[in-house]
């Protein structure tokens, strides 16, 4: 390496040192923070993100990136140096846009909002909580005018979370994706009762659950000596470096799906993040590709994975000796069934895989049009509401179980939800490639192994980190542009083959 | 307050930001980080920790500092803005004299040598451990450079740890002690059967111990709202914030005192730093006065307040509910005098009222001597067996047990060790003035009421944060300078009534 390559490489490690600390903060926040902590919790992380972002877009950084230009020109398109370069670049000019004192501001208020979004949750208080979304809303939109863009501050918004992707893309995506669901959902309805899914809230002891969902993310590959589990209200992934990636999840005694399935799929985000190459460390291409990508993990473990016949095979027998009383009179076949039971839903964390991405529909739709201000803060809960109806057919009790659910709208970063239904889209693409790679993949959940599986994703997706865009990263992988193709015929067959229906043949 | 001093406190609120992000950092560290977090949290502590200093001794604040003097001079000594400028100097002017690389240095090799130290401790495996302290004494004689001393380089740092006190006024301290002690010590042996403490090694359910101690130190005034304690290895109180004080606490099945004097010993400290006046938050002067006033505010609650008579015949009704078996048969007098058993050991944190101050004057030593020079980091072992007998007759039968039984030298921080006793004699010392001002004080705490002996603690001692140093606290607060003299009369005279002698009259 170079001593310019590594002057900046110096400085993006100290950035990634204060980002990780900041992670520190956040993670305790949400775990064992006291109550008396959130004012003081609020001027911590917004000093840090303040100094890590000012040291990124420092003029510094800039020369020294212009400096280098030279010294990559002829690298491959994915070696490290060129990537980092690139990458880096790409932040640079776009963090640059935004005053450090914006940053500051934009963590000091999700820190101070997620407080009031939790008692708000739990008391259904909407207005309590609206102050602090409108004023999330207007960062956003100073974030939108001064990254820029050309019809909708949506897109602005989008190209940095998922770089590439664009809201009409976006937007034509969801249009195709609810063609094809709306009738799925019908048709599912009127199967009901071909799955049955009582044993799920049958009695499950809490501490139980939490051991037999931690040992069973670790067959699965997720590294403990690199990781732990803890319990906290919204359950969360978070890699603080190569060697301490954690995740939390949440334990209901009387609905067996949440700490289980929930570890699964924060142990797939937490396994991308074991996974990034280790010379990545400590530079801007440490980190998941976007959310989006990033879902795609934790999506394929959750449901691609988890959510088979083979995986239930594989581990009923287990759960059965963990859960004697509950599962008593179930069987693997069953309990396979119960757990991928289709029906319309109020939460969006607890849906199954057909419904789910029409709720980050819903999400998509009403945080643009707050965003371009079409619709108003204060008139969110009728909004949710109306379009719940609509979409779902289903009346909203409360703003608990409506607008106020979701912990992301405390976080003053709008165009997250997208990232769900891109992580289910491209998790489907990526399982149809894997399949053809690894022909007895279905035996091999059956024994249960999984290390065949996780090294493939480690090769194909994990280890490149952020060198590449969603879009690039799944051509790559698969061959092929990102489409919505993959993911409808396998919710098509899969469910078609569940309820019985005419469209499973 | 003026603009000027406004700004100044940006700065300063920016440095204790950093600095209690770097304590987040730690306190994880020590309680839940994964083992392969150790090498990225070095370097996050270490990238905080320089920026924190990088910052404080800026130019900046020098000339701020210069231009804000006429400001303050007119003001009394102890008015928050005068303090403030007066101590932030006597900071400024010390820390410049170290560059911030060292200083991250110093921080990287604590959170390297921890997790080496815990190991070497556990194998009872010293020339582990040896290479690690080696650095340590040599960055300790850095900065006793480059801070510059007259004789000793102790004197260097003990300025920096206890302002005011020479490494020649503890040798004449220490002495005095000794004298005190040893007679004391063999007097105790020859009426070693007046206390029996095998209650002490009965059969204590954790869970319930954690729970019961928990519950005590909250009703000693330890806001939990503002705190919370989980356990540890190494015990200790670590202040975040005025919001967020917490303690660690280690807790044993087959020895009693450990959890409860523990977390009396650790609230002690956190109610001290939970009554720093809110006015001084995020500024130098929200901290203690130093480790030796800390420990006086640890050592009072453990020792004069949870080891008398009193307190046990308040607490011991409900301890006995919670463990009726393994207190079959003890009353509220055996027990106050179980707690109160005093003979030679080996671990200086289980040492009774009487030798602890023996293990401080040997660790003081040796320290120093291996900052000196005299003694040689790989002859520690030999020093501190020999040194052992001489004082406490007894033989060290592993290093475990011997020179690695304490994480301080782990940290490249010395002088910290005499804060020990330096707070025995401050808490005795601060003790006698207060039951002059509160002459029920002895049948409140029966009572199991503590608020007024706390409010005395918090207008006195807790609120003044760091704007005195030690000496200049004492005198406020007694009236008179510190002496071993009211620590001396002390154990003499509880020790006397429990074991019955003569000196007791």
């Amino acid at each position: 390496m170079t001593d310019k390559l590594q002057k900046l490489k110096d400085i993006f490690g100290e950035v990634e040192d204060l980002n990780r600390a900041a992670g520190v903060l956040a993670w305790d926040q949400e775990t064992y923070m006291p109550p008396g902590g959130v004012e003081g919790r609020a001027a911590q992380i917004s000093t840090i993100s303040r100094l890590a972002h000012a040291r990124f877009i420092s003029d510094e950084v800039g020369r020294r990136l212009d400096d280098i230009n030279g010294e990559v020109d002829g690298l491959p398109f994915d070696s490290d140096e060129a990537s980092l370069v690139r990458v880096a670049r790409r932040d640079y000019e776009q963090e640059r846009k935004l005053p450090s004192d914006l940053v500051a501001e934009i963590a000091h208020a999700g820190s101070s909002a997620q407080p009031v979004w939790q008692k708000a949750r739990k008391d259904s208080d909407f207005k309590a909580f609206a102050p602090y979304l409108q004023k999330n809303v207007e960062l956003n939109q100073r974030v939108a005018d001064l990254l820029g863009y050309k019809e909708r501050p949506y897109d602005a918004l989008l190209n940095r979370s998922e770089p590439g992707l664009t809201t009409d893309q976006l937007e034509t995506m969801f249009a195709e994706l609810k063609k094809a669901i709306v009738p799925l959902v019908a048709d599912i309805a009127r199967h009901a009762d071909a799955v049955d899914d009582r044993v799920l809230y049958r009695d499950f002891d809490p501490d139980a659950q939490l051991k037999y969902a931690l040992n069973l993310v670790t067959k699965l590959g997720y590294d403990l000596e690199r990781g732990r589990q803890d319990v906290s209200t919204h359950p969360f992934s978070i890699a603080l470096g190569p060697g301490d990636v954690r995740i939390t999840t949440r334990v209901s005694r009387g609905f067996f799906n949440e700490c289980l399935f929930g570890s699964i799929h924060e142990s797939g985000h937490s396994m991308y993040s074991q996974g990034f190459a280790p010379n990545l460390d400590r530079t801007p291409l440490w980190g998941g590709a976007s959310p989006g990508v990033h879902e795609s993990q934790s999506r394929l473990w959750e449901n691609l994975v988890g959510r088979t016949q083979p995986f239930w095979r594989h581990f009923f027998p287990s759960l059965r000796n963990t859960f004697p009383e509950a599962l008593k009179g179930s069987d693997e076949e069953a309990f396979f069934k119960a757990v991928n039971k289709s029906y319309p839903s109020l939460i969006r964390v607890e849906a199954d895989e057909v419904t789910y991405n029409l709720h980050v529909l819903l999400r998509f739709e009403l945080e643009n049009e707050m965003l371009e201000g079409t619709l108003k803060v204060k008139d969110l809960p009728e909004a949710w509401n109306a379009r719940f109806k609509l979409y779902f057919g289903l009346d909203v009790p409360n703003d608990r179980e409506g607008c106020l659910q979701d912990i992301h709208w405390s976080w003053p970063e709008f165009a997250t939800f997208p990232g769900y239904t891109i992580g289910n889209l491209i998790g489907a693409q990526l399982m149809d490639k894997i399949r053809a790679d690894i022909p007895d993949l279905e035996a091999q959940v059956e024994r249960g192994e999984f290390g065949v599986l996780l090294r493939w994703l480690r090769t194909n997706v994990h280890r490149h980190g952020r060198k590449f865009t969603p879009n690039e990263l799944v051509e790559r992988a698969t061959g092929k542009p990102l489409t919505p193709g993959p993911w409808i015929a396998y919710v098509r067959k899969k469910f078609g083959a569940l309820y019985g229906l005419k469209t499973a043949s």
